[in-house]
């Protein structure tokens, strides 16, 4: 095959850590990067709008002629990868499962906390995905993380008095015990060594950008091996919303610059 | 008349608090309020997404039969007062103006400090309304205030450090004199009280809200006496997402009780 093509779909920025993921650990393949800034955030939005708004995105992906799909948001994989799944005719990963599986794999208690954003926590998908892979799960939802990763307030005392308040309320009750912390939000990755540190030393991190990179490479196999990079357009992004902001906040995601975005307007 | 009905257009929840201070000034009218909440917030986004956005809105409450259109949001006052004017029949006021009125009203240094959100700030929309009226102004944009209040940390020592440290930032640089603190966000209305606390004692704290329900008002003259308020629905609330939240978040904000609200879906 010349060239493999992966559709990589978020509401915005967050998912240029799991394309940064996906991009050390499949350089190979081409991709196609879609964020819906026009409409951002989804993490606060309901599950009837969030689906709708997914559909949309993984078929713009699907027509652009990626072979393959990332829904590399916690919030539309937790509210709507089923629909999304039947929507397109590609495979399609979501970050949830990915997340889970390496969260069991890390704990040794059978028990984790996993925080993410209002909407992603509500859904309640990684307590079910992990109590299947037979972990204890503690969901707590962490709304102010985002605009906090957004104001670029990395390492700063704020973050650390917010964060040191929600690991604080999610390791509590019955969680003290917990040995693992899943960032269930691709803005987390961000602040991933702040709550390292913060977190007790026996607790792992897990990213669930970073295992669902591995569980792609693992799904495309010998793909990935036959697979040549084209010289062209290896990264292809597209935004809903203004162009220059994507390039400008984009960079401090992606931790490489962004040249060249398309303004998509969807079906409005 | 039988009865006057204003309509009233934020992207979600913060324009309630400009409802909140209509109904206190302008008790006798019937009101239409639309939270846009599938696509909230404006305040990070283009002016030309706010712009369709916004007109979008406007048309609807005009085909819904309000009489008159308050733009309760500053950030699609900001970018888009004029196109919204011109897209609908009936009058239409913002509330960047009236805010702008009172701050000059109330400057003797004529030094003013207007925070808001990143979209409104960017547009420089209250620095021209200001210095059209004779007021030098330094805009500061404060994006963690929406998701602190919207996370119900009003008075929290988190919110505190965020508040010193943005006005701290604003007012310094020649601007430690200003003696107006122009709240340029209808989500601010609810930390008022820590702003007036944290600024100097000297500082005339403005709320853009209240401002623009006397220039609304000032506007109707003599039809509001004799406007007689409708017995079946003299509040209708209309929302792009979750109905059930907008109940639950939209009654803190209008300091009372949301019993009936509309999904609407736009032209999407």
């Amino acid at each position: 095959m010349p060239s493999l093509s992966i559709g990589v779909f978020d509401s915005g920025f967050g998912g240029l850590t799991v394309l940064k993921a996906l991009l050390e650990v499949i350089p190979e393949a081409d991709y196609l990067y879609f964020g819906d800034t026009a409409r951002l955030p989804y993490g606060s939005k309901s599950a009837e709008t969030v689906t709708k708004y997914a559909v949309e995105a993984a078929r713009f992906l699907n027509q652009q002629g990626a072979q393959m799909l990332v829904v590399a948001c916690n919030t539309a994989t937790a509210l709507a990868l089923d629909k999304i799944a039947r929507s397109v005719s590609i495979p399609v990963v979501g970050v949830v499962e990915p997340g889970a599986q390496r969260a069991a794999a890390a704990s040794r208690k059978r028990k984790a906390v996993v925080i993410g954003t209002e909407a992603t926590i509500s859904s309640h998908a990684y307590l079910r995905a992990l109590q299947n892979l037979g972990v204890e799960a503690r969901e707590k939802a962490c709304p102010l993380f985002v605009p906090l990763v957004e104001e670029g307030w990395i390492e700063h005392a704020v973050t650390e008095q917010v964060a040191r308040i929600y690991l604080g309320e999610a390791f509590s009750d019955g969680f003290e015990s917990a040995d693992v912390l899943v960032l269930g939000c691709t803005h987390y990755p961000l602040i991933k060594s702040l709550l390292r540190r913060l977190a007790q030393p026996h607790v792992t991190v897990v990213d669930s950008a970073e295992s669902t990179a591995h569980v792609v490479r693992d799904l495309l196999g010998h793909d990935v091996k036959r697979s040549v990079k084209s010289s062209l357009a290896p990264l292809q992004f597209f935004a809903t919303d203004s162009v220059e902001k994507f390039r400008r906040l984009g960079a401090r995601f992606l931790d490489r610059p962004i040249n060249s975005v398309q303004h998509i307007d969807l079906k409005e």
